[in-house]
């Protein structure tokens, strides 16, 4: 596909040769540029195609070579990597080798940090602030924020902590009222009632008055403000919001108006004092079906482009559709059971509980430290709660699982979704620490089923317990066509299962979903005539004691797991066999060495990883003929 | 010491048959009874006191047996305990057998959660709350929060979820313009603002007020608010921070008038909404060296009381004291090292640095997650930022090392104060994860120093590398005495250094401080003749490989660290012998096993868990004669 102005943007350079009509030109090729490509790839569409004519604004004035573009979660920075350099790279997004989905550094010196979670932007940028403070320099500092993140807790405490600037630092609250889903809390509700109170013209009018008051600023900021401000006519202005905070606030503008926004930037780039500028934008704009449904389109599969409707490709059941499906059944028979996520509600599989148990719902935002505290709330007074978070997510929540839910010994079920690799997201979204992180917690019962049939079991057996489990599951499809009836042995406390019994002196101990690939290994393996035992730990706290005792019948054990080789199960098994005083030279721990594992297909990971069926058959060669 | 009304109260039934100038005697001489223990036990002193009037308030209105009622922090929560029947046990405070200087549900029914972290009354609340709307039950909800709290990240993310509520819950923002230092960031200065445009006649007005529209409210809420908020004449108010949120304020009201503050709550206890009460208070008062100086009486160790002033009982050097020394003279060499806290400053032992470079000290209140992203920030521009936060609360930062510092490779040092067992702050308090949760990092090196000699070394080596450290230490006296040649040996990454050289085919490998008890141990066993090894590890990341090949040369092995046995100094020795492929039996691992350790002397505490010189020679004796 050709495209008239697109192709000949190599860098943010080029930019400012064009025309304001030429630059919304340009903003609807990259719109076109970027939807064509996430139809092959996959990736966060309605957020992206919302902030291509902001982005071209952005880097219409400043120069992000050397002055810093912060993105808050970083998903919505494809016209930022197409503008600076990576248009043709852009094609293999989040690929091996191709470009990530997320601002990376080792990319390009137009990206800051690599980020991938919300609630850094305002943080980081305030660090750099200081920095730049501190060693005189004068790049300028942009924190990109959507109106979301900026509620997050690390945000807030960022916000109330700006006071510590006292040099430019401008702040672009992206506000397209919709999070992932509908964004929720009670700044979000006063957001949309600001929006919804203005008119198009409002919006002009407010423009031009920004534009009016801001060439007499500088060092006469307060004056200035007070003019600005009195100027301002509308009857709820989330100006009072910041005020508190003590943060020069600018808005609300038209985030599609481009020669607009390029006058505003031109004008706040000389503020020598931190400044949030409030900016209307539409999710999904450009491309009807994800306008239509911005929810289903933030973070997609690859789809087909039919003309301008799309359609995802059919995919098998995941374990987050096992799981949707299991807590809406256990809701049914248990009114106890409620369900909390922090924005994630379709991505964590609640839609449908939310839609049948509505009112045993809650959706905090991007806020896990409270999802887990109203859990804690929750269990204390004998409701049964279900935390539903990625387990890098919940890394947010550390601190809370560890005071407020394990010291107090309360029944919380931690729904732990993206445990393990997580294939195209990288390196921010893997899940490889909650094992390690959790099993140092007392009270805490952890638990990974190895498909769907037992994803099923072990919610239902956390619903029927007294403890606090942790139960953790990939990104992935489920295989439930193996050993059916192992698998479908209820679950018991610290109990594993044998999925085979083999005749080599040789087991392969597997933690959750890694079951599916020892067995596929038993099976390459059976072709060489190397017949394995393979057990399936279901329980890294309690352990089975019955796994070190392998040792002593003379077995050499191979431990697998989706999760960091350190801290993890294998090293929980090798603590027991320790501590039990046999020879722990016969155990070999396969898990995630300690690097960053960049984007790629899950599967490719998971054998780079060596926890692949072939890598595990490989670990089981190595062992019998060293 | 005789009580006339104190002596008598033995619930808080006992209460509600006393005049308001009984209840103010017997706040007089709940303050004279918690001074006197406390100068015993030592414990939290400036912030009880302020909090007596208030606390007698609050229990002659609600009855707690049923209501809840839930302490942010927790340290404040004394007069609440000695008025809730444990008022003769008080007297062993923070001690083993005794009371818990934070609130605990073991204890009472009083008692909700047991805290001691900040940022947790108002996200538990909200659970609470929504699990008794959830249940239908009409027990009243009551947060207790500090200003300094209040911004907390994750209270704000409760804030912003309080519209989720749809019945009583009762917020009191106790202001004492002063956290454990003073308070930091835009919303207090705000309240300070606040406060200092008030005068004591301004209280008695807003308290009339309040109680003038209050008896209309219950259903009519938002008629009588506006009512109410027309009335308030105050040139700033702090309502419209809260009104953004859409939370019902009240106040600024004295809280040191008993019998005003129980009119208030009477009537805000039948509002069927969430409503802030802001409440002024004087920290440290009645107890004039507490009230001149909160900050030296925050938290205190036993003290003389000679009259009325009180002077500390002289002490041995800590690690803090000297790491505040090390701190100052590495910045005077090194103007890029800047240092941040967490409402920490004194602490954590950065009173001399900010006194001697105030420019290169930040202190953002009680917010760890942006602490660490400022210092993120800043390793980008080239600074070297140390972050200096406690252990148990870096736990906050759990998610921002990972995905800000690490996932970046900067060069951030953590300066990990209070890491292992803390002694009377209790199972909230201990320091017993970090090793755990930063080891799964990639680019994070970790040290551990044994003493003020090695400490000194440690924070000189991480000064000079491009990598993050973080260096755990804890709360305890420095023994530099012991092997001061060895070590005086400078840091090397990854080198361990032998201590003693034995016959015996065994070393105890001893992390951080453990070292001084694995000496000592060695002494022990000398008189029975067994001459052992000891290492001190220095790093357990990255890991001295010769630590593991001593297998090899048919060493046994004891580690030796305070910290959780799971996931932490043993277990990287496991796995790093498990890797190479030795036999690990012969490796014990002395640790913190899998349970939370409650108050008492930290000598005590390292005994009780099997790690203390006389434990470690016991574990060397059944190892050489099993």
């Amino acid at each position: 596909m050709q495209y008239e102005i697109l192709d000949k943007i190599n860098s943010p350079a080029d930019l400012k040769q064009l025309s304001t009509a030429q630059l919304s030109k340009l903003a609807l090729e990259i719109t076109d540029y970027i939807t064509q490509a996430v139809s092959q790839t996959g990736g966060h569409l309605a957020s992206n195609l919302g902030v291509v004519d902001l982005t071209i604004a952005m880097h219409s004035v400043f120069d992000f070579s050397r002055d810093r573009l912060l993105w808050d979660v970083g998903h919505q920075c494809y016209a930022h990597k197409i503008l600076t350099g990576r248009r043709e790279l852009f094609k293999k997004l989040r690929q091996k080798d191709g470009l990530s989905g997320f601002p990376n550094p080792a990319e390009s010196v137009y990206d800051q940090f690599t980020v991938g979670h919300a609630g850094s932007s305002i943080p980081t940028a305030l660090g750099l602030a200081l920095g730049a403070g501190k060693l005189g320099t004068n790049e300028k500092i942009v924190a990109f924020v959507g109106d979301a993140s900026i509620v997050n807790g690390a945000n807030f405490e960022a916000l109330n902590n700006l006071g510590l600037v006292k040099r430019q630092m401008l702040i672009i609250m992206n506000d397209n009222s919709m999070a992932i889903d509908a964004t929720q809390g009670s700044i979000a509700k006063f957001l949309l009632k600001v929006r919804l109170s203005h008119t198009y013209e409002d919006l002009r009018k407010t423009t031009n008055r920004i534009l009016e008051h801001l060439p007499m600023f500088g060092k006469k900021m307060e004056d200035a403000l007070e003019n600005f401000k009195r100027t301002l006519r509308m009857a709820i202005s989330p100006s009072r919001l910041f005020e508190s905070l003590n943060i020069p606030y600018f808005g609300p503008v038209d985030g599609h108006d481009i020669g607009s926004l390029i006058q505003i930037f031109k004008a706040m780039s000389h503020l020598e004092t931190p400044a949030i500028l409030h900016v209307y934008t539409k999710k999904g704009k450009g491309f009807s079906p994800a306008d239509d449904d911005p929810t289903r389109f933030h973070s997609t599969g690859p789809f087909k482009l039919n003309g301008d409707s799309a359609k995802a490709i059919a995919t098998r059941k995941t374990f987050t559709e096992c799981f949707s499906d299991s807590i809406v059944e256990l809701a049914k028979e248990n009114q106890k059971i409620t369900a909390i996520t922090a924005a994630m509600s379709d991505g964590t599989g609640l839609v449908q509980f939310r839609e049948q148990f509505s009112d045993r719902h809650y959706d905090v935002g991007i806020a896990e430290s409270v999802a887990v505290d109203i859990a804690a709330g929750q269990a204390k007074l004998g409701l049964k709660p279900f935390v539903c978070i990625y387990s890098t997510f919940l890394q947010r929540s550390f601190d809370q699982i560890f005071q407020e839910v394990a010291l107090q010994k309360l029944g919380v079920v931690f729904c732990i979704d993206r445990a393990g690799l997580v294939g195209s997201d990288g390196p921010t979204h893997h899940g490889l620490m909650d094992i390690g992180f959790l099993r140092m917690m007392p009270n805490i019962v952890l638990i990974a089923p190895a498909n769907g049939i037992e994803l099923r079991a072990a919610l239902k057996f956390a619903a029927a317990s007294d403890l606090s489990a942790a139960i953790r599951y990939p990104k992935d499809y489920v295989e439930d066509g193996f050993c059916r009836e192992a698998f479908s042995t209820p679950f018991e406390l610290g109990k594993s299962i044998v999925l085979r019994q083999g005749t080599e002196r040789l087991a392969v101990v597997a933690y959750g979903s890694m079951a599916t690939e020892a067995l596929k290994a038993a099976e390459v393996l059976k072709v060489d005539k190397i017949d394995i035992t393979v057990i399936n730990a279901r329980f890294a706290k309690p352990l089975d004691e019955k796994i070190v005792l392998l040792l002593d019948q003379g077995f050499g054990i191979i431990t697998v797991e989706d999760h960091s080789a350190a801290g993890g199960f294998g090293s929980a098994v090798l603590e027991a066999a320790s501590a039990a005083g046999f020879d722990v030279s016969k155990i070999t721990v396969l898990g995630i060495g300690d690097e960053f594992i960049g984007a790629d297909k899950r599967s490719e990971q998971l054998d780079a990883c060596g926890i692949s069926a072939e890598k595990i058959a490989a670990a089981v060669r190595k062992v019998l003929q060293p």
